[in-house]
């Protein structure tokens, strides 16, 4: 089905030493796709968080230690070599730029597949975990799940949308706030915050008040917030978004850091029958949302809910939106071999921006 | 506008000693419906356990103690007697059965109100505490707020479905569920708990696991639930549900009990997007929802929401069914002067069943 | 609870010869706020198509003929004067600015009124037809329905938003479109459609295709449409629509002519589950809906829906958008005396804009 | 993965004359299932409507006409005796009873499937028409999307659910009425619409008025409706249908039949914002939805919508009330050789209830 000459190794990035931050240019071998499959020879690939909590298997929700010689990325974006046995009436074909997103396949057959959440399939398997990931030059993907790419948009921009566009752009969704409504990002200026803000903005139509540090207040607000509150330097966030907001709070409250204290507090700025949307796990002990008390729920008719990882629809959505120059993300690319030195700088808080690896 | 002669005094049972318990029927001028109101001959009320918190200023979220001579009830029935100006083309008129319950008029104008969250109005004013309430015989009431009373639902019947009725058919109606789905409802044998198993399983069609003390087995199934799990000889609750729901969990879990340790594992006993439906006000020191951790919400997606009543339009589906006998208020009748008596077995915990006082 | 002055006349625009085009300036005795009711001084009154139709008595849905001495008009702006007994505790008071519009009260007992649907009521008073209207320099309404006009909008932009504004705005809110779905507006260049567009597209975020004669191509694309189809030298208005849709169709379809032929081919714009808005209403002999055709409302599971007016919190969320300047009308003021001359030029089709008479 | 030994050859009821009633057994080849692909010894199929449209070519939705040799059938349920490759993780394995359905597979990349609309894939095979149907021995399905038959259901009573089962019940959530609310079921004495009286009142609470000819009565009345409407001696349905509703209407309008003059009136019988929901296909030429005129479309916010046929998660719902005895079909079961007599029947109108084939 193909004409492609495709060699008989190709290099990958592994986890040489999982639980340590260190990772290690390898050659592996050509795999054959199976039924259902498809051969895609990437070019870029995202380097997230969640890829660090892999690695070092910091990560408490993951069943089982990450194994040494695991390929990592769960961002990747290339094109179509070849197709396993099954995959003729699929909707791609050689040649076809597609994305491996987070979840790499479902079951199609678990409630949360009926509900059109298949990003968060009861039997789905993650990428860079359960299979090999995106830190690679060829990987696998199921014909019918991998994500088509958009003419209009570049493979490295599109990369980062893939996690953490299609994450926020999901989240967006869920927190319920219509065109014209407040929203408050909690970390509105970080990897995830920066997209929020301009999904929310510019996408949907929300005005947006983004918190963060106050070094971030330019960043937050070129991205489209209407407003800022550093943290630093606020003495009490709550009535300072209900100043801005007529007295009310806002519509929906966007937690996107791992901090305990800014989920402490969430609740708190939110107008009645508002909405919390919890996106960022926190690491360490666990807090309750303090304003989660049934009390206060009761009250004021909150609604506070969980969102993991947007659904396939959801990332051609967001592909879309950033095809159309909607939004953009702030990144860097970098060659295979820096993948360690980029762990490092994430792991320090050195990183500025997105990183998409090269992965030619 | 009426023809009716209307005596000059009445009875009222009037709080005397905010703070204890302690009632005491005193006469009262009859009031003369201002603009807008009605006058109702209140021949019914039902006693609630919020009555008591308002009497014995045990309950927080008041703003201000309780002051003497303050008429308690928010559960009335009555006929209209008198309108006063302004009232010419409402839906009511003289003679009309209306009752009175927990919002006893509301603003039109705040985003509760236009939400059709009328009973969570911004600006409403609670029956028997802010105005004078139902534990008396005459009563005002908006013209057009006061709730119509089916033909064929009998007055003391009624009464309860004022406020405890349509508190679980609000609630239910929030948690999401649909007709097959599982609920789950903690304090299924109390006064709101053997009313949210028939709604939930006669009106709805929720498959129903009521959870309560080993002594309200009887009226929890007899109420219609398919399970019973006593809090008093199960083990391990939340598997003991799984194992009733395929495996998975229910779909929505109701908790009614003011009971912190029902709160503390509620959303254990949910599947993927279950809702917790927060219903019963804990009292005491507040503790977290323990499943509503950051890091449980965000990994099953769950939904935690907050109910605080129903709406008037919820109020009249409510009595819709109660007309229709598809659910039925275990209730007796108590005169007036009885109060104070039926507070006092309410504080002991020996109360069976509501208590409508007859209030002719 | 005034202390202003009022004159003991004032003048207004009556329908002196109704069932023809003609208007006459009268002094009318000053009103007295009933129960629940403000006194307005009326600044600004928008005129619209609709008040063409009560004065001529062509629109077949209303009851009666229209009465010689009918003060007509809905879209009206002005300032509290005075407030009628049981208005103590209303969310407005005197020197507040405020609007009167189509729905002039409701009776907040109906099914319209309890879906929120408050402009829909089944006993509500239409303005200028069954009240008098906002053509005068005084007007009653009541405290608990007028609608607050933000300060930062300027009354002669708001009368407009009063019918035309909240009527498209609605109509979109109902056509189920998200940010980002293409929404297709036929009548784009009108009185109605310029504000449609401009709320779908910037208010929204809807990619907007608009649909009118060639002459309205340069107004349709400057309100914002990606896309402007002229439906003189269009061959295939479907194939057009699904050429720049990407081959599906759109997500939904305003209505907004009254025009036949828009109606008899607008279902088939659609995509999937794409909806048609009705939302003007055609004249003389009436056509099915070609589309409509159960055939193919199965085959594609469509769905048309009928939008009638806005609701009053729909009004308040348009003129946050007019206040924000994210909407803008064209619109001129004229002089009271001008009514006459207005209608004439709306009826031989030649008015440009919408016309806001100046009642000072 | 087997080790069930299969014939080589098996019977199956084949189209030899399509465009006629006519069918004939004949032996075919066992086929072996492909990548994701499991093979269904099956051992019931339902007989539909719909398989005499396609077999007489009378149906003109479907593209091209009907090959002889075409193996109809698509209510199909039996075992999995063999599986392809790629199916070791799919959710079901040897020994499973499972079902086919309407829909026999789906692309999972269209905009249909992504909103949960399995059933409307735009690339999806319909089984008995683009695949081998249901009317044979041995059939092959995806092992992703057949659809699991609970334990407690009978194959012979789950074959007509997994078809005329799932599009009332799919017809009926899309109605959008919750328990409670009035729905009409015209056509309700029928294959679908017995079936649609029990769910609607059984299953959902719908409060279930059934429109039928007078022969239907007692069918529709024992399947749960609160009322029936003869149309054989009824002067004027739409009032009829207001004075048992309160004089409002019903809140949904089920046209199961394939009657120009059902649909013409449908709209008439509901109230503010009442739906009818389009199932049965008008044959011959067809007639608009006379109600569907936006004149009155708008004055009652009235909403039209289609549905052809249930979703996978919607069957599997289905299936589950059967499998709990909520909803009973009536059917009797007639071997392979008389589905020519069971067709002739059908086409003169002379079945009663529906037919299952007893493909032992």
């Amino acid at each position: 089905m193909s004409n492609v000459d495709l060699p008989k190794k190709y290099k990958a990035v592994v986890y040489d030493k999982p639980g340590s931050i260190s990772t290690k240019i390898e050659e592996l071998d050509m795999p054959e796709p199976g039924p259902g499959q498809v051969l895609i020879n990437l070019s870029h690939s995202g380097v997230c968080h969640s890829d660090m909590g892999v690695m070092m298997n910091s990560w408490v929700i993951l069943p089982a230690p990450t194994q040494p010689g695991q390929v990592g990325g769960h961002e990747g974006v290339g094109k179509i070599v070849k197709m396993g046995p099954g995959t003729e009436n699929s909707a791609v074909k050689i040649g076809d730029r597609v994305g491996i997103k987070w979840m790499a396949g479902t079951c199609e057959s678990c409630e949360a597949c009926f509900a059109g959440a298949d990003a968060n399939c009861f039997n789905g398997k993650i990428s860079g975990y359960y299979t090999p990931g995106t830190f690679q030059q060829y990987a696998l993907g199921p014909a019918n799940y991998v994500t088509p790419i958009p003419d209009a948009l570049d493979s490295a921009a599109a990369a980062p949308m893939l996690c953490a566009g299609v994450t926020v752009y999901s989240a967006l969704r869920k927190s319920g706030a219509e065109s014209g409504n407040w929203v408050v990002i909690l970390g509105a200026g970080g990897g995830l915050g920066h997209l929020a803000v301009q999904f929310s903005s510019k996408a949907i139509g929300h005005r947006v008040i983004g918190i963060d540090h106050s070094s971030k207040k330019d960043i937050v607000l070129e991205s489209g917030a209407e407003h800022f509150i550093p943290i630093d330097g606020t003495d009490n966030i709550p009535e300072t978004v209900k100043a801005l907001t007529g007295g009310l709070g806002a519509h929906a409250v966007l937690v996107l850091t791992a901090n305990n204290a800014a989920y402490a507090t969430s609740a708190e700025l939110l107008r009645f029958r508002g909405r919390v949307v919890c996106v960022g796990i926190p690491e360490g002990e666990a807090v309750a949302i303090k304003s989660a008390l049934p009390q206060l729920m009761v009250a004021k008719e909150l609604q506070i809910v969980g969102v993991a990882v947007g659904s396939r629809r959801e990332a051609i959505e967001t592909l879309d939106f950033a095809a159309r120059g909607v939004v953009k993300t702030h990144f860097r690319t970098e060659k295979m071999d820096r993948l360690t030195g980029v762990f490092e700088d994430m792991f320090e808080g050195k990183l500025k921006g997105r990183v998409v690896l090269d992965l030619s």
